[in-house]
């Protein structure tokens, strides 16, 4: 990560600090750079829906900030207009990981996707499995 | 209400308070019925994004479990494969009420579309005006 | 339909005639009023899929076509950013009708739904039966 | 190539010529292996919309199909519940490729998403420059 990348990271993760959900959650931005962007937050029994799984809403936060924060790093203040959500697997995790990236930034509005991971200790020593358990897009409008 | 609705409230109500996340956001199930359901939260402040609105993933929240408590009505087990959130204004209120209806449920799968309304305390006595703050529908499958 | 609704329709009828897969597919705007449109089309063969139904895509179309129509009822020039459909039902009939309403228009974009039904003629004489085969929806930039 | 993959593609090949709306399009498959595929069409007016681009109903028909074949490569049957379209840019070119692929492939339902490529003959000898104009996804469900 260089110098513009690291800026870039302290004023998401300024951001992020303002957001009260997001810091309920405990989500964490983890690496950014223009036009990509990783958030993290860690798995407790208050995020989860009836069976125990991360819910579903919870997943779309994820999605709808790590997107938003994706689409900060090119254009201006953006306001999420769409987004949606696919539930591919039950999210069962000890930390979510949600990356997005940018598809198209344009001056009105900015086109984003997202893949989120549940991480699971290895059995060995060190280091996270990695599954994919949701994906999703969000559309954003780009605020005067 | 009838008294089958009735029955159909309790249960789901049930369902809501085995979920944590729902017990966190304070969402109760207010009114049921086959293929339509309605549930409500407060605001406070855990539940805000940066500027101050309700968080775009409460919403999600609200849309996922509206349609999948809607589908509950009609069918057994669900588990929603997709859904998506239309961001229509600022989600700004003293509450909120989430209203989902069934478009068809089949064997294998239930459609599902929601509307969230944020109220606010008429000026005059008694009473809170609705404003059409976001739509969302949600596809379910049904679990054997 | 009054004079203004009237003046509509024979507006959005000359651009529907300027799109040629709107002619090729057949498409007719048959009624338009501020923030409601109705479309519809004659089934023919060249527009099914391998089982003999309308084509995803086509329903697409019909999709697309009345919510930009719809949101054109109300502002200026549109374009479409993004659209989802759901198939509810196999889209089997003699005409299929698509009717779209708009949910938010502001400066910048505008939010749309839209049903599509496929029509059948009764077993009695005369009129339609309607199915609802579809659902969708649109988001639309407003061109500057 | 391997020879598994060409079964695949003669097989996707057969399905696709059995859909009239695809032969009016001219869509052909090009490629084909476990979870991916991708199909071609060629650009003439009759597939515009009204300023002379692809029509956005034909982008979905696009989408629709290459995740369809995408899905019937790893499971049986399939049938599509749900797609969405996102429209990047303008969408011109002299062909037009949609590249799927499977997300997730289960006993009840297959995620799949897609790109969408316009292609423009480059200016020098040979080729093509493809511009990505459009992505989606489509959730299908295996019948019985």
């Amino acid at each position: 990560m260089d110098q513009a990348d690291d800026q870039l990271l302290t004023r998401l993760r300024a951001v992020n600090d303002t957001a009260a959900f997001n810091r309920w959650c405990g989500i964490e931005v983890t690496t950014a750079e223009p036009g990509r962007v990783s958030i993290e937050m860690p798995w407790r029994p208050e995020v989860g829906q009836y069976a125990g799984f991360l819910h579903a809403g919870v997943l779309g936060a994820l999605v709808d900030t790590a997107c938003g924060f994706a689409a900060a790093t090119l254009v201006g203040r953006v306001l999420a207009s769409h987004y949606d959500v696919n539930c591919l697997r039950p999210a069962v995790g000890e930390r979510f990981v949600a990356r997005a990236r940018v598809l198209k930034a344009g001056k009105q509005q900015v086109f984003t996707t997202c893949e989120v991971f549940a991480l699971a200790p290895r059995a060995d020593a060190g280091g996270f499995d990695e599954t994919l358990v949701a994906t999703g897009e969000t559309l954003l409008l780009v605020t005067p």
